[in-house]
């Protein structure tokens, strides 16, 4: 599998410093602020790039779970919630929420939660955030 | 701190499906798909935002270390390399290198790479990529 480039500036100082992130796909480049990340503020920030990448990789898990258990899922959607908050007196991720409906004839809602479960366990992302609490509130619309 | 939202969908199965991933800001909303993700393709992956997130948490945590030492630091730029690969027959995001250059006056090597060292293992997204092994190459251009 291809090894995966980003890229990420930052020019002077912390508060008043600017910055700018770009996926090595060429599918995005942003600017990003201590306004934008730790206020509110014009500009994105890496936690709701975390969040993305997450809520991206826990809905193609998902769907591939499903299949893989005889289903046939039509749509997933996921939203993720990233909690930044100071920890000790540093910034810390804390949690991730991964709210997510479904879209699955013919399931039953004890078997969609434990695959849900599964794939929320297991996705690369998932396992490469071992260092934060992520929650998953999983429902089904059949 | 404000709680960060992103999305991301995924409609159709793992082979054939298209999928979704949008920042809460409104900054960017793009395509994936199984070969942008596992193969080669057009569009983006959780891998590069992941990389990305990194790459910017690490460079504004770097700059604001440096000044916090007393240094002024005019640039710092960070590529990241994202290796997914299989592990136990499951894809898995196992290391991230992430290779810096900054342009820091009045600083010597062996201080810069200290704070540097310090700013990959401190950063709130390298502690929540705690399932990651995560190294660090640094380039002062003083």
């Amino acid at each position: 599998m291809p090894t995966r480039k980003a890229e990420a500036s930052w020019n002077g100082d912390l508060k008043n410093g600017t910055g700018k992130m770009s996926f090595g796909s060429g599918a995005y480049t942003g600017a990003y602020s201590f306004k934008s990340r730790f206020e509110e503020g014009t500009g994105t920030n890496p936690e709701e790039l975390i969040g993305a990448a997450n809520a991206g990789c826990f809905s193609m898990a998902l769907s591939a779970d499903l299949a893989e258990a005889g289903y046939d899922p039509q749509t997933v959607t996921t939203n993720a919630d990233v909690t930044l908050e100071m920890v000790d007196g540093d910034p810390a991720i804390t949690t991730i929420k991964l709210n997510v409906e479904a879209n699955v004839p013919d399931i039953d809602q004890d078997e969609f939660l434990e695959i849900a479960e599964g794939a929320k366990k297991n996705c690369p992302v998932s396992k490469a955030l071992a260092g934060v609490n992520i929650v998953l509130d999983a429902k089904l619309n059949s």
